[in-house]
């Protein structure tokens, strides 16, 4: 019986990941990873040109939900379907030998990968490598401190309602938003009550070679990519 | 003129560096870390026998400052001096080629790199490689999903005041207080009252052979190793 092992990526430069992440994915047989239909995946893509070449892969496509509305029952229950089958198809798998699945990130951090590990955890032996997280990679890319001595850090997503919002980014010295996308202009305007519209940062893709960064207050689209990060820094105390 | 880089070690397990601070690290000509003095230092601990056996070594060491008020205008000069002159030192060292400093965790993260960085930036060639956060490997560590979907995590010191600890472990779902110190009976109290204190664990040295996890319900000391960190897991929506 196999292992099944999820592997950090971090945030998606390949030097990134950590030493036994690249041992594990440079010398997996098997290995898994989350995509949407059509694309290639960004956990597989941060691997190009690491894998071995008789590797067996299993691309796990999220159902396409796009028409179901994304708070409704319908849709809950499509995908933990599509968790359980995919826990199911992994724990079969694992029997021939360890299973490497691919997450970017930090996969015990909001990753996709904890779905499949609550429906495996106690029933195959799992492993969690940890990996830099994308927030990281972001600040970062940024290049200055992010958070200093007694400050009080904020990760809060763009999904979630205007007054949570609202309160997370008053009491927070240093701010995290991640989830952006379409909440830009609740985002803005959260920002903007709390004087802190001026210090904040959108950052796309932190650390890869295709990295964006802008002042929040200078981007005018309401939409940005889902995967972009809104940072603001601490201020804290310092010697 | 060589650069200044600072490498961010991760949270104590030497495999999960990234490989690009282990390559640096294994080929280092010069390191500098900071530690207490007649101590070896937890940064320099981490990297054991991966350095070169003609490296030259500079182990910044705190001046003693047990006997200052930790909120003095006294404590922030003498810091600010030790901080000032290892900022000179480092400059100049770095003429005669690349300085790799050592940090614990993911340096622009409440990392003690951090006061050197703002007083080098714009006048050497500075880089930053992120790590794993120590807070990671302790939620690794606890082996379960840390942060889900709509979750706010919160990240807080427990050397703030009551009332904003309160505040920061009343809004978050996912909570890591770090700096625990002599301030378990505070951390516990503002737990308790947000009744969150039965979902809280005291994690010490995360990833470490050495690592320590108990509930901080059962944690009956009053004073906890200064870098251990309290975890409350989130948990958020999910199919």
């Amino acid at each position: 019986m196999g292992k099944i092992i999820c592997v950090g990526l971090g945030p998606g430069d390949q030097e990134l990941m950590s030493v036994r992440s690249d041992r594990l994915i440079r010398s997996a047989k098997t290995i898994a990873f989350f995509r949407k239909k059509g694309r290639a995946g960004q956990a597989r893509t941060i691997v190009d040109g690491m894998l071995q070449q008789d590797i067996i892969e299993y691309a796990m496509e999220y159902p396409i939900t796009s028409e179901i509305d994304f708070l409704s029952t319908e849709y809950k229950v499509v995908l933990a379907e599509f968790y359980n089958n995919w826990a199911l198809r992994l724990q079969q798998i694992a029997k021939e030998g360890d299973v490497i699945v691919l997450c970017e990130g930090d996969p015990l951090f909001y990753g996709s990968f904890m779905h499949l590990h609550i429906r495996l955890n106690g029933k195959v032996h799992l492993e969690v490598i940890p990996g830099i997280t994308g927030m990281s990679g972001c600040w970062t890319a940024l290049g200055e401190p992010f958070c200093w001595g007694d400050d009080i850090t904020s990760v809060v997503m763009g999904t979630i309602c205007s007054e949570k919002l609202r309160e997370a980014v008053s009491l927070g010295d240093a701010l995290v938003i991640m989830k952006v996308g379409a909440h830009i202009p609740k985002i803005k305007k959260a920002l903007l009550e709390a004087k802190k519209l001026d210090q904040a940062w959108l950052i796309e893709k932190g650390t890869m070679n295709d990295e964006k960064i802008v002042k929040l207050s200078e981007f005018t689209l309401d939409k940005a990519p889902y995967f972009s990060i809104v940072l603001v820094r601490g201020e804290g105390r310092r010697p």
